[in-house]
């Protein structure tokens, strides 16, 4: 199905040049975990024990279950990647968790469906951001939550695919934006050339909340803190900026 | 007095060499109204027709004399330079204007006082952000506003002076930033050196107000639309970056 603009929307993660590379990550297997914005991420869910919840662009289902190893009644956890939900029914198949194969612009439920809506880095990939989030807040019940992260805009409006100027040594030293107002699609390298997403400014994605009648609770910019430093000193380069901006957002 | 950290909040506008500078500025004389954010400033405006209103910051009264000139009932001009107050009461006195010398770090004012305040580009000159805005939510009746513009994280946290990779002829290419993570005290070079402004990310400027007890409304960036390029073609790299951040919050 199009989304609402007319434009088919990628569904890079079936590509196998793509998924050859990205299933590499860490975030990909067992130590999801580990990814750099998870604590940050699990930090902004309420309790979800008898929720019902919705997981938009589920990936491989490890939120899923985590949501339904908490206490959730039910999961529905929505990707259009067929590879994608393959492995999730393979390794992580769970009895309160239903794997639906979909992207975000075709899913329709009906109002007061859920409790919950989480999404992680699946946004940036939605042409029509202020019509998802719309009908994001028509499907959850009054007092419910959204919960997202998303590529930050500072991340996602680099100059150039590395984004960083860096020294002799190869060393990042600043990082580099442009464009920063001129929203739409940003086509870059990311295991294989073309991969789109597309570029919002704040005050897009934070008004397009408002604008759907969700309340803002919290925004945050996970940075490495002394701890996370120790254990991984390579992201000492992630203080100078950046990459993911999180929100939780509650229809009241 | 000192605030509450200790550090004695520096004066700029006070200093000549600097004074000097910035009196020239066009944003600072009769032309104030076309600033760059002047527009989209005042969109953020709820209606004042009978509003008691604080202005925080009011430098030479431009902004305090306008909403009274809309229909305030009183507004309250605060402002720790005594040059700048002195062209404010000699250029810009008003029958429902009071202008007072004071700190934004000092003011007191009764709980409900008031029915809006607002600020512009001063909050950035503020080292308790936090601490600033609960005593600003206390001072709003329940369904008053804070509106208010501060520079941009983006730019505040730029990683030179300039800010800006240049080609060859000196042309901005890419806007560089550094040390987003690292929130405090930058020292830059403004028509003199050490003029002090305070970093903050934004996720900190937001989750400041929901601490505070304060709704979101709206976030802005401002950029040039076709007709602003049209009269200040100059304002082209502006959509490179964004280089102010205005919100507006209410009480609930």
């Amino acid at each position: 199905m199009k989304d609402p603009n007319g434009r088919r929307p990628q569904n890079v993660y079936d590509d196998p040049e793509f998924f050859a590379g990205y299933s590499q990550l860490e975030r990909f297997g067992e130590n999801w975990g580990t990814a750099y914005e998870h604590g940050a991420f699990v930090a902004l869910l309420p309790d979800v024990a008898g929720s019902r919840v919705l997981d938009l662009g589920c990936g491989a289902g490890q939120l899923a279950v985590h949501i339904a190893e908490a206490g959730a009644a039910e999961v529905i956890g929505l990707d259009p990647s067929q590879r994608m939900l393959a492995v999730a029914r393979v390794e992580r198949a769970h009895p309160r968790v239903t794997y639906v194969q979909a992207s975000m612009d075709e899913a329709d439920f009906p109002a007061g469906r859920f409790d919950l809506v989480v999404s992680s880095l699946a946004l940036h990939y939605v042409e029509n951001y202020a019509g998802l989030v719309r009908r994001i807040a028509d499907w959850l019940v009054p007092g419910g939550m959204l919960v997202f992260s998303t590529e930050h805009p500072i991340f996602l409006a680099r100059a150039s695919d590395d984004g960083w100027v860096r020294d002799g040594d190869g060393l990042p030293l600043h990082w580099t934006i442009d464009r920063y107002g001129a929203e739409g699609l940003r086509e870059q390298h990311w295991f294989r050339d073309g991969v789109q997403k597309f570029h919002r400014t704040l005050s897009t994605l934070l008004n397009g909340l408002v604008d759907a009648g969700l309340v803002i609770e919290r925004v945050i910019e996970p940075m490495p803190d002394d701890e996370a430093l120790r254990r991984r000193p390579d992201w000492i380069d992630e203080l100078k900026r950046p990459i993911f901006l999180l929100v939780r957002a509650r229809r009241p």
